[in-house]
């Protein structure tokens, strides 16, 4: 099974820089993060598109994002986009509207706590955005904290700290 | 969304005992492993039905967690059995064979290396069988390392170190 | 062996906060820091003496560092203080300054990578200042990353992002 | 500073064998552990001695320790030796009685819990020992829980899973 990957940087991906003490998105983590999961069917390629906190993302950012999406649609079986939560639902949205007739499943996660915290829900996240890709129906999703939320209308509840659909 | 866990001890649970060195089949980590993950939508109830190195198990522990299963199925959404992973195939093959018309997935679900080791594989496995618990038909499957596998006809592949479905 | 642990901050127990994505001194990780060692030996008490980022301490702070110092001297048997990083040689220097006819060893610690993150080194630290202050002649040190650094003259090497002696 | 690292197996050492599931000496972990720790003023060089439980070292495998640390003792600042708690008495009272004149620390550590473990001492202990190698006076020791216990008359205590000095 092929699955493409976006990285867009967001908190999932934000990594602590000792010289000045800031967690920003400076490099990914992604490749470190898969090595600590067993997943061996999947042919997994991914693509750095963006990478900024999800806040600073521009409609050309949220472009770039659909572009890279629908260049991986032909020769991958889901894609998967790890996305600052903050914004996630836009990018989502934007999704949902252009990308029509869809035969794959189109996954985007993250988390509330980056990666190279103890106690982070990213590795949780990423399992279950991979997991959904092989079961789920084409359509554009958001998937996280064993929630499957199919778009339009996810929103992110910024009290609970997750994803829900009113 | 209501979850029924049932253990029976397996490589997952196994546990380290200082005093002897030995790594065994002692307690339950069930508990301690659901708190790092986020499943907020979720209500987990459990019970220890056997507790035992899968190979040791007997047709009367085999017969205790298929009616642990039927007596779980009336008020579960799903059903996750966590198992050693040397017979996982021969109670998935009795549950099978033994309950039909089942309105709800059964899924089981064990680890290549306990909870308590650094690099287990045991939480990737409980995240992915939790999630399949929400988007599989009902059947009796077997969930880890990425793969939704269908019983009848599930085995394990020990060169591998994973389940496969040849 | 009666040990104090006065704790005031700094990128040690810098913790995440999901509302805000800010990384910040909300709280002490001291407790849960010290459960995860093997201390049957040592009676340890611990107080919050000033709780910020070292750059943002004062001479009050500093001040109320040595009078908390000054304090636990009589009871204790070495005084260990959690310090950030980037100020800590003001506060060794002003207490080797003040505290003349020490007869207990006091020793500070702290981080280059908050306890919240996997590859913290505020465990191997913590570890070092705790047997430290069993074995150093009286007097006033920095310890980190195998090091013993007597004040007066220590300072933090930004570059290789540890202390030095130069 | 020099510091000559000698293994020679036991539980500290002890690894997960995924196909026959048994806890084992299989391969030094010893690189591996180190590079989680932040010694840059040290340079290490280490040799696998012998490897195995240290309830099965013969009075030949004790030999070929003590023959080791002779050999590593003059372009040594210290010997740390990580062994099996089940008989670490054993080498370090060996030791005592053969090493005479010694002019730098030997110091034996382990760990009631391996490596591979998740709630693991041996950080702690191999932090301990290289600390103490910088402090102590010369002699046979034995450093760990935040002990520093000089041979001889050094002993396991199975009860408290420690080592103590009656």
């Amino acid at each position: 099974m092929q699955i493409t990957i976006l990285t867009t940087g967001g908190t999932i991906e934000k990594t602590y820089n000792e010289h000045d003490g800031l967690l920003r998105n400076y490099h990914t983590i992604l490749p470190r993060m898969l090595e600590t999961l067993r997943l061996s069917d999947l042919e997994i390629t991914y693509e750095q598109v963006v990478f900024k906190d999800s806040l600073e993302m521009t409609r050309d950012d949220r472009r770039c994002i659909l572009e890279a999406t629908q260049r991986a649609l032909p020769h991958s079986d889901a894609v998967v986009i790890l996305h600052g939560t903050d914004t996630l639902e836009k990018t989502g949205e934007l999704l949902y509207k252009e990308l029509c007739d869809l035969t794959i499943p189109v996954i985007l996660t993250g988390a509330m706590r980056p990666y190279e915290f103890r106690d982070t829900d990213s590795l949780q996240n990423v399992t279950e955005a991979l997991l959904a890709a092989r079961l789920v129906a084409p359509g554009i999703y958001a998937v996280m904290h064993n929630r499957v939320l199919r778009f339009p209308g996810v929103i992110k509840d910024s009290d609970c700290l997750t994803f829900t659909k009113p």
